[in-house]
């Protein structure tokens, strides 16, 4: 298996809804079929759909709730951390984290989507970001 | 906020055990730090860290479970999708839809990993892959 994450769907109670909030964070829809979302996100996909149909279509069984799963979008300064913080607030995110130093050396926040998707918002200066807004690890 | 994901954390009950699933599956850890195993992921970083660590962290309550989320792996043909399946099934995955077409038009399977993080494994002749692996929503 190549070492590629090629979509992530995250599983909506409403798609109008999480389509609005993500479009409040100044997203643009790539395409939308079938009742579902696509955005794209860099060289990924990210995608909304009904969370009932994501469960049947994965084969497994959603008890509600939170998944182990945290996403992460990262920015080239902390003053963007705020800023990308704030506009998640007025989009009418719950922030679970405000912006602060982390223990590995950098500054995040989390902002929750209305569906319960946490999204750290983070500057990480071991990670580079390149010009395209790929994130890669140190080399060596 | 910019339209990119940056990385996907996954939670799990013994980062050694996740660790070793993912190196089974031909994926090799870019870094490892304070219990936290990096695997970068074409444009991404896909990492693996305690579950509990990474709730606490998202600020969010964790119930157990499946949360609503579903990566994606995308191939260039059906028979790719055979064969990441296969490999997923002999390093210890529970195939939870075995591959057929799909009612897009293209044709998956969904392997669950150890922690029940489901990973869709597809091939969709809609959504173009490029050399990079980087996939790409239709224009227009």
């Amino acid at each position: 298996m190549d070492q590629r994450l090629s979509l992530v769907t995250l599983g909506v109670g409403d798609v109008a809804r999480a389509r609005a909030f993500y479009e409040a964070l100044g997203w643009k829809v790539g395409l939308e079929v079938e009742e579902t979302v696509f955005f794209q996100a860099g060289a990924c996909i990210v995608t909304l759909w009904s969370r009932e149909k994501l469960a049947a279509d994965s084969g497994v069984i959603d008890a509600g709730g939170w998944g182990g799963v945290t996403l992460a979008h990262n920015v080239g300064s902390t003053a963007d951390v705020d800023a990308v913080i704030e506009e998640a607030r007025r989009a009418g995110a719950t922030i679970t984290r405000e912006p602060a130093e982390t223990f590995y050396g950098g500054y995040s926040g989390v902002f929750v989507d209305p569906d319960g998707h946490p999204w750290e918002v983070a500057w990480n200066p071991g990670f580079p970001l390149a010009g395209d807004g790929s994130i890669a690890l140190p080399s060596g």
